[in-house]
């Protein structure tokens, strides 16, 4: 294992300098192969496929892993795209000349050798692959073992657009040992290994958390909240709330807990009720709230929960200032949202709140890097520092200075 | 110690949304009070000075830990230029709009709260102190044992001028456990903590990397290079290594080893002979180095070595190839300098060296936050992740979107 990552080091710096021009041909010719050899990697998923039948995998869990015709080639096609991103390395960030003539230039770089943790959907070895390629980055792979067949077929054809363009084929390439141990092994090796991305379930994210000795960007909870002000535009509230909760209840930028101004409860619950259970919603609320409309009791557990499904809590709060605190307490800093048409309380909230995006009178399920329009998304981090929030292609650089001189002493 | 730390975080959302017309008011209030309890705080210090005289301190140690009344001015002094810093949280980073109009802003906030560890120079804590509250952060600061009297009293100073205020005096506080446990606590609870910055020691460095399980600012070894290429200017070449070398010989940004252009080196090697000799540099080199100096022999451990003396390797190389693989191998990432009049070479070095800060004709001395033009200093990040190079008042902050909506839904 370590010398297969020091091996991945040492070829990172030949992938950090390839131009633009090379990588945007290879990924291209990427996207060609996956289609040539699309019926060996579905032979391949069908491998997975029993297996994961033979080991009793639920419904939504094959539905993950199956790979068809057709998403292959959108597995292709989401490679054209990347390769069709703006060169992500070598912008110049800042730029400035120092009193005694240095000329100093921060550009980004690519960051080196990124090991990603994934699960079951085998797209996203091909995704994660050519977005740390574009970037200028190796990656290390370790994907679910239901996928194993599937993920190996796709890393093999990627290898081989390498070898063939003369490029080390260890750019892109699974972790040898995918076992948890080659895990606890990989995120252990800082001097190889410059950032890990798990995506998966809670108790694998907090399991790397805890015990990675290299940066981890984390894909996190979302526990997202709305505040409905008290002078919120009502028809605009509604649907707002409608469309946090209701229109895809399963992702991390949905509404889990509605905030409720006490001077509107009155007149705002009773449509939302309707609103909500012409969406089949389940609703949870406080005392107050309980007072205008017939829903079951919300505890404190409710609030610190994230439902992933089409359940709701409902707060009544005195002001913006309980509704803040409340975020504070309960959320998870991934997005939150006012709906007011105050000046002043807009601000205090877009101030106050500490989460990676706060949002004025929109939806929170516009986190996302395609509804950002940073292209290609790599992920949402819910980290403080390096990352925070969608993560563009941009996320995967960092930067160094070059100082241009003329013979500068001190 | 974890109700502490919940406290500390409790309070940095107030902390975070000061005017920087209060932290500015705050932060010279807290110079005029150290010079008016210079006595008190000189009174402390000489506790420390005594039983680190009794615990035989060395001289360079008890020097460092010495205050005198002109070392409280400077430390004053460095709080009033803190305070002049231009405002670094609420900096538009980017912003742009989405094609649903989504108003899209990108701005700077405070980290949250931050655990410094360092040793015993007592003006570290109010200048940490300083930087972290004008950049909106909590910090819990740590101390070294032998100047533990010195920063209470320093701390107890700068909490009076915040408790008159009415601001949280807990927002500038020191760890109250402050042993090895107290330490091994404070970087396991990351629900709490945002970033802890260790600055000392490798051991202390490392342990930390280790163990926390909360992102790690470091400043760590710095083994620095420059490369004489076969097209440099000779006298500028002279000048810089010379300045590298010799001008601060303790400090991360001075060279360790240089590295010379084979078709320079039986023209170049003699006057550097004579110039670092006249420096009383001691001098190591390779095989090919002593067929044109008299000079002992530099072994692997050597090229290894981060001497914080003055003390040098040489050696020749066949080509700048060479000399990137040989500061890729022994490197730190932290400073390295190409001395050369050609234009491809130069060109070569910036982009395939992986460190901070790339030098093309000057001397790797001028890494820090003062030659940078950044202010105050926080310190050099030799981590490739969140900060890289000097970092200043700025690289306290992360940031934050804030999104401007109408109504819209996805």
């Amino acid at each position: 294992m370590q010398q297969f990552l020091e091996e991945s080091k040492k070829i990172s710096q030949e992938i950090a300098t390839l131009s633009g021009e090379t990588k945007t041909k290879v990924l291209n010719e990427m996207a060609d192969a996956l289609i040539e050899h699309c019926d060996f990697i579905i032979s391949k998923n069908d491998k997975d496929m029993s297996e994961a039948t033979l080991n009793g995998l639920s419904d939504a869990l094959l539905d993950r892993l199956l790979l068809t015709g057709q998403r292959v080639e959108a597995m292709a096609q989401a490679i054209r795209e990347i390769a069709a991103l703006k060169e992500p390395v070598g912008r110049t960030l800042e730029g400035w000349v120092t009193p005694n003539g240095l000329n100093i230039q921060k550009v980004s770089v690519p960051i080196g050798v990124i090991g990603i943790i994934y699960e079951s959907r085998p797209n996203v070895t091909s995704d994660t692959a050519a977005l740390c390629f574009k970037s200028g980055n190796v990656c290390v792979l370790k994907g679910g073992k239901e996928a194993e067949h599937s993920n190996n077929a796709i890393a093999n054809v990627l290898k081989h657009v390498l070898a063939k363009n003369k490029l080390p084929e260890q750019a892109i390439s699974l972790l040898p040992d995918s076992s948890r141990e080659g895990v606890a092994q990989l995120i252990k090796q800082d001097k190889y290994v410059d950032l890990i991305v798990p995506r998966g379930g809670e108790a694998l994210i907090r399991y790397i958390s805890q015990n990675s000795t290299i940066p981890v960007v984390k894909h996190d909870k979302g526990l997202c909240h709305i505040f409905i002000d008290k002078d919120a535009n009502h028809s605009k509230a509604i649907k707002i709330a409608i469309n946090a909760k209701c229109q895809r209840p399963g992702v991390c930028n949905a509404m889990e807990t509605l905030l409720v101004h006490q001077d509107v409860a009155r007149y705002i619950l009773p449509p939302l009720y309707e609103a909500f259970t012409a969406n089949n919603t389940q609703l949870k609320g406080c005392e107050l709230t309980r007072e205008y409309i017939d829903i079951q009791c919300a505890t404190q557990e409710d609030y610190d929960t994230e439902y992933l499904a089409n359940i709701l809590n409902i707060k009544v709060v005195k002001d913006v200032d309980e509704a803040i605190a409340h975020i504070a307490k309960y959320g998870s800093g991934h997005s939150e949202s006012i709906i007011s048409e105050n000046y002043s309380m807009v601000t205090k909230f877009l101030n106050e709140v500490d989460a990676a995006c706060v949002y004025a009178n929109a939806s929170t399920r516009f986190t996302d890097g395609g509804a950002f329009g940073l292209g290609a998304e790599v992920g949402i981090s819910t980290n403080k520092l390096h990352s925070r929030g969608p993560m563009g292609i941009n996320d995967l650089t960092t930067f160094k200075y070059k100082i241009y001189g003329n013979g500068q002493i001190r």
